[in-house]
C-alpha cells in the first residue's frame, strides 16, 4: 500500500522501474573471489555496479526519473545537487533523452567526477562543501532552469530505480542471506529494503558506513535522523545525511548498520582491487571492510556487496598518497 | 590432421581441453565501453580473463595440462619457467588436483606474481632475467624433482587450452571480424588461431606487441623465429620469444603484427582502467594501443580483445612512478 504522505515507493513501483530502465541500464556482473571468501569466513558475492556506463548505481534511479517524465516537463529538463556520481548519472540519462541537466556539485568533489558530469553534457554549477551551501546554490539554480528536482535519493522515483539492483542481484545468485550496502543518504539502502522486504524477506540488510561519517549509524541507534553538515571521510560518496523518504526504510527495514575506520576502508579497497581485479571507490569498501571487521555476523552466511561505484581519480590513489 | 612431427594440437584437442577444464576455470565475462568505441570508431569487445581466479588467461592451458596428466605422472608433479603467470595458474592447477609445482623465475618478476605462486603453494627458484639463465636453471631443478614440464607456450596442451578462450568469445559476442590479443611466447595467439581457424575462419588474428620487445613482429616480418635474450619493456608478460609451435601458427594464421610504444602502452593501460574499469596488465593494453594506434585498420570493425591477466603491483602503477 502507498504511503501518501511520504509518497514511499511500493515494489510496483520498483517493477515498472526496472522495465522503464532496461534498455538503458546494465544488469551488471556478480563477480566471486575464492581468496575473499576464505579470508572472510562467508559466501561474498560482488554485485559491480561500477561497470554500468557512467560508472555508478545510480544510473537506475536517475533514469527512472529522467524516463518517466512526460515531454512538457521533460523539456525543461532536470536539475540536482549531488557529490559527484547521482550528477554524472543523471547528466547520462538527460543525455539518452536529450533533454538538459543542471548540477550543484561541491567544488571539492573529485575532477574525475566534474568531467564524467560535463562528458554526459551536464551544465555544473559549483557550492562550498556542506549541505547548507549546497542547498542555498540549488535553490537558484532549480529558479532559474525550471528543470524537474531529481533529488539524489530522497526521491520515489530514485528509490524505486535503485531497488532494481536487488532484484538482479537475487535472480543472479539464487538468493542471498543477507545483502550489505554502503550508506550515505541512504537511496541504494532505500531501495535493497524495498525489493528485498518483498522478495525475499528473510534476506538480512546490512548498512556500512564510514566512523567519520557516522550519522546514518546514530541516527538507526537513537531512532530519529541526526545530520551532520560536513562530515569528512576518503569515502566521499556518503557524506550526505539521511531525509525522510530513507529514513523510513532504514528505520523499518535495516538489520544493522556496523561501522568502518579510514584505513578499513582503504584496506579493504585495495584488497578488492588485488582480488576481484575491478577498479571501484572508496565508498563501495566499505561493506567489505565491516564484514572483515565483524566476522562473527557473517560467518557461513551468502552475503551480497553492492559495489556501487567506479569513478576514481587513479592519479590519486588512497594508498600511493 | 594432427602435425605428428610438431605435435600440434587439433580442434578437437581444443574441444576436450574445454571439457576437462570447465569445472576449474571461469567462463570469464566480455565488457563493452561506449567511451572507448567512439574513441576507437570500432565495436570492442573485451574478454576479462583478468577475472580468472588465479588472475590470468595461463589457467586454460596450466589446467589442461595438469588435469590432462596419468596418475603415475601426477604423483611426481608438474615444473615450468615463466616470467609469473604461467608460473601461479600452473601452480593453481596443481593445486586444486593436490599434486607438486616447482618453478623458475626471473629474481626480477614482480613481487605480486611472486605472492601469488607461493600462495598456491608453488616452490620457486630464483635465476637471472634472460632466457639463457632461465633454461639453464630449469634444466636443473626439473633433474631434481622428476615432475612433468609444461611449458609456458610451446607445448601443445597448453596452445589447446588457451584456444578454449576464444571458442568462449565468440560464442559470448555472436561472433567478431577480429580478435586482438598481445604476443609474448605466442600461446594465446596460438590457441586463438587454433580455435578461430575452424570455427570462425573469416575472424582476422591480429598479435600486438610492445616496440621494445618485437621479436615477434620481426620474425612474422622475416619469415622465420627471431629471438632476443633480454628485451625490457613495462609489459612485463610479452618478454620470452617464440618457439616452433608457436610459430607455426603465427606463421600460418595470424594476419598482422603491430607494435606500441611504452607510453601507448600506459595511456591504454590507463584508459581501460578507467573506462571499463578493471584492474588488467600492461600487457593486456598493447591490443588497446595498437587499435587506437591504427584506426583504420579497425574501422567500424566487431573487435575482440583479450585482456589477459590482471596480477599488477598496485603499489607500482606507472603512471604514479
Amino acid at each position: 500500500m502507498k504511503d501518501v504522505t511520504l509518497d514511499i515507493p511500493t515494489y510496483e513501483d520498483m517493477l515498472s522501474a526496472h522495465e522503464r530502465i532496461k534498455p538503458h541500464i546494465r544488469r551488471t556482473e556478480v563477480l566471486t573471489s575464492p581468496y575473499l571468501d576464505e579470508m572472510s569466513g562467508a559466501q561474498l558475492f560482488f554485485k559491480c555496479e561500477n561497470f554500468q556506463v557512467p560508472g555508478a548505481f545510480k544510473v537506475r534511479g536517475a533514469t527512472n526519473a529522467v524516463f518517466g517524465l512526460n515531454d512538457d516537463q521533460a523539456a525543461k529538463g532536470v536539475a540536482t545537487h549531488s557529490s559527484g556520481n547521482h550528477a554524472s548519472c543523471l547528466s547520462y540519462a538527460a543525455m539518452r533523452r536529450g533533454i538538459p541537466c543542471n548540477v550543484v556539485m561541491p567544488r571539492t568533489a573529485p575532477q574525475a567526477k566534474k568531467d564524467a558530469v560535463r562528458r554526459y553534457g551536464g551544465v555544473i554549477t559549483e557550492c562550498d562543501p556542506s549541505t547548507t551551501s549546497r542547498e542555498a546554490t540549488f535553490a537558484e539554480v532549480e529558479a532559474k532552469t525550471g528543470g524537474d528536482f531529481v533529488h539524489p535519493y530522497n526521491d520515489p522515483r530514485v528509490i524505486a530505480g535503485q531497488g532494481t539492483c536487488s532484484k538482479e542481484f537475487i535472480e543472479q545468485t539464487d538468493g542471498l542471506d543477507m545483502v550489505v550496502a554502503p550508506i550515505g543518504g541512504g537511496g541504494m539502502i532505500s531501495g535493497t529494503c524495498l525489493t528485498l522486504s518483498k522478495l525475499a524477506p528473510d534476506c538480512q540488510i546490512i548498512a556500512a558506513e564510514p566512523e567519520q561519517a557516522d550519522d546514518a549509524y546514530r541516527s538507526f541507534k537513537a531512532g530519529y535522523i541526526i545530520a551532520d553538515d560536513a562530515p569528512k571521510t576518503i569515502a566521499d560518496g556518503l557524506l550526505v545525511p539521511l531525509k525522510e523518504r530513507t529514513w523510513h526504510f532504514v528505520s523499518n527495514y535495516v538489520s544493522e548498520i556496523y561501522t568502518a575506520t579510514e584505513v578499513e576502508i582503504v584496506d579493504a579497497m585495495k584488497l578488492t582491487w588485488k582480488h576481484l581485479r575491478i577498479v571501484m571507490e572508496p565508498s563501495c569498501a566499505v561493506p567489505l571492510a565491516i564484514v572483515l571487521k565483524n566476522p562473527d555476523a557473517f560467518k557461513n552466511k551468502r552475503v551480497g556487496i553492492v559495489v556501487t561505484g567506479g569513478n576514481v581519480d587513479l592519479d590519486k590513489l588512497p594508498w600511493t598518497l
